[in-house]
């Protein structure tokens, strides 16, 4: 009777219930508005000139003729949105996930290990949550090349996750999965969904920066104001959108930004007002492109707190938290690196 | 205070109050209970001997080298999905949503002209929604070829998809949209909206059927029991795994399939108890490839009835509804057909 007593309540004062025992993180559920998706960016391109194919569909039956010239959508990125019901929703703005290189918004869902990842967290946080794929990724689809996209893909190798990812050290990796040796200091991945978390990987290219960050351009004056979280290769693309629309981005998560803009050349006072939040794993001193970047993006922050940007800065194993890799939303300690952030959103303001 | 003493005695009677105004189809939300999603099927792949390639990330920078051979996941397929919270559940099982070829997952979310898709419907009807990107598209991602998929991809021209989804005739597409003409006697698909629909579209090969085949299989071993809703290419995949697993598979929506197994070599016996709904749009007989196509499904179909399945048809020019396209879940009057639909599985007694 306690919960309906409870329901009545705030039935009574509320004119509604749902918010009362499930809101917020913790409840059991959330109510959601709207799930839905859009691509955004892009453009027509014609193809003419090129000979046609004959394609086999099944060993044995007759050759299928396909002529590839015509007229294509390119360049186009995905998001996909889920939006809380009013009581639910306790964000100001839309928490927009964009992920690293090699990689979909895949990152930010259910994790490798079968457990919750921070799209469902923060849904539950109480923050309409929008997850999207670049442009030449997952649901962004991908063009011919070299007619459209300029090179060719190449495929991150499960050697080179291991490693570039920081779950151990270099020569750590083998075919053979029980053969596979973290970090002998552990490792917070969950190693044991490694093969699994290797089918979120996608081809990626070098050469589609440039649309990229058109299509995340056009993403952004859609749907902010909003809070920009970015792992990785996306930390380029958020700084540099960012830096283009402050005042529609109103705060930047950086969770392990790999590049950044060059403060030699940049203005970043646009940003001034602008809180960021920087997050960084372990074992960044054991892999050498890790030492190689780092630095640049350090600069980066360095510009912003001498202009007085509010930058608020966690490096994992300085609190005392040892073991995080370089997917930090997938560690076996995601939750509590999620919290983190969502206090912060709170600090700064984010949350009503 | 109407609404509120609606909520006061739902909750004395429910002991909650969300499902009483808010549950069901026209609620203005739903209570979702987890989002979420997982990669299923594929394989661990070694790729060797290969040479090196050299990768120039920006004009005018040092060429990256990069090894090509190693480890990947391949063949893998993507699966997500919206669980709802108890009392808005009125499903049975989970609804499985297959999509068609050169197309992904998306088929089933927000329409090209922006309004809610069958996703959204399905999911406010009190489904929980599975939607997945089969092997090779969207987020299940794609491999290197011909090393690990045999053949090269093709891409859909705008133009093909305007005269084989049945937009307009033969000849009716063109480069510039003002231009397009649709069938004069109407299309119900929203052709101002042709052109997002087109960034929707993913490269397809014609040598994965047999992964793609197995995928799907492994993933109605994880999930079902089920119903599964299909689209075009997906029909042979789901008449085939509904053919492996009858006891998991408790009914088949077939959207305009473009393909089911040869009655002459498949018995259909493990279907007498699983009810299908075929469900037909307009201008089938104005397109070669489906007055082609059409006499293979429509056997499979007196199969299954001449065995005393339980199959409905809905030819929806017979009822009377003229201009549908082969994207029936994207045009004008989707709600419509998701309608009957959702009031079919009603008749089934596959909701609560």
């Amino acid at each position: 009777m306690k919960r309906q007593f409870g329901c009545v309540a705030a039935a009574l004062l509320l004119g509604g219930c749902a918010h009362q025992h499930h809101g917020g993180v913790g409840g059991d559920h959330f109510g959601v508005r709207e799930v839905g998706s859009f691509h955004i960016g892009g453009r027509q391109v014609t193809l003419s000139g090129l000979p046609e194919k004959e394609i086999v569909f099944t060993a044995g039956a007759a050759p299928f003729r396909v002529n590839p010239n015509g007229d294509f959508e390119v360049e186009q990125m995905y998001v996909q949105y889920v939006k809380l019901h009013e009581p639910y929703r306790k964000g100001r703005y839309p928490l927009l996930m964009w992920h690293g290189g090699g990689l979909s918004g895949v990152t930010w869902e259910t994790k490798p290990d079968g457990k919750p990842g921070w799209q469902h967290y923060f849904l539950k946080a109480g923050h309409d949550v929008y997850v999207s794929d670049a442009v030449e990724r997952g649901r962004a689809s991908w063009a011919r090349y070299p007619e459209i996209f300029k090179t060719e893909p190449f495929f991150r190798t499960k050697k080179e996750a291991w490693e570039l990812f920081r779950l151990g050290p270099e020569g750590s990796y083998s075919t053979n999965p029980a053969a596979r040796r973290a970090y002998p200091e552990g490792t917070l991945f969950p190693i044991e969904a490694f093969d699994q978390f290797g089918k979120q990987g996608v081809p990626r290219w070098a050469t589609n920066d440039g649309a990229t960050q058109a299509a995340y351009d056009q993403y952004v004056q859609k749907v902010c104001p909003c809070v920009i979280m970015v792992h990785s290769q996306g930390g380029n693309f958020t700084f540099n959108a960012a830096l283009k629309a402050p005042g529609l981005v109103k705060a930047v998560i950086a969770i392990e930004p790999s590049g950044a803009p060059d403060v030699g050349k940049v203005d970043v006072s646009p940003l001034k007002g602008v809180p960021h939040l920087f997050v960084w794993g372990d074992y960044l001193d054991r892999f050498p492109l890790w030492t190689r970047i780092t630095p640049n993006i350090d600069r980066y922050e360095q510009a912003l707190r001498r202009q007085g940007t509010d930058v608020t800065r966690i490096d994992l194993p300085k609190t005392g938290v040892r073991g995080n890799s370089h997917m930090l939303m997938m560690d076996r300690n995601s939750d509590d690196i999620a919290k983190m952030i969502a206090d912060w959103m709170v600090a700064k303001g984010l949350t009503r």
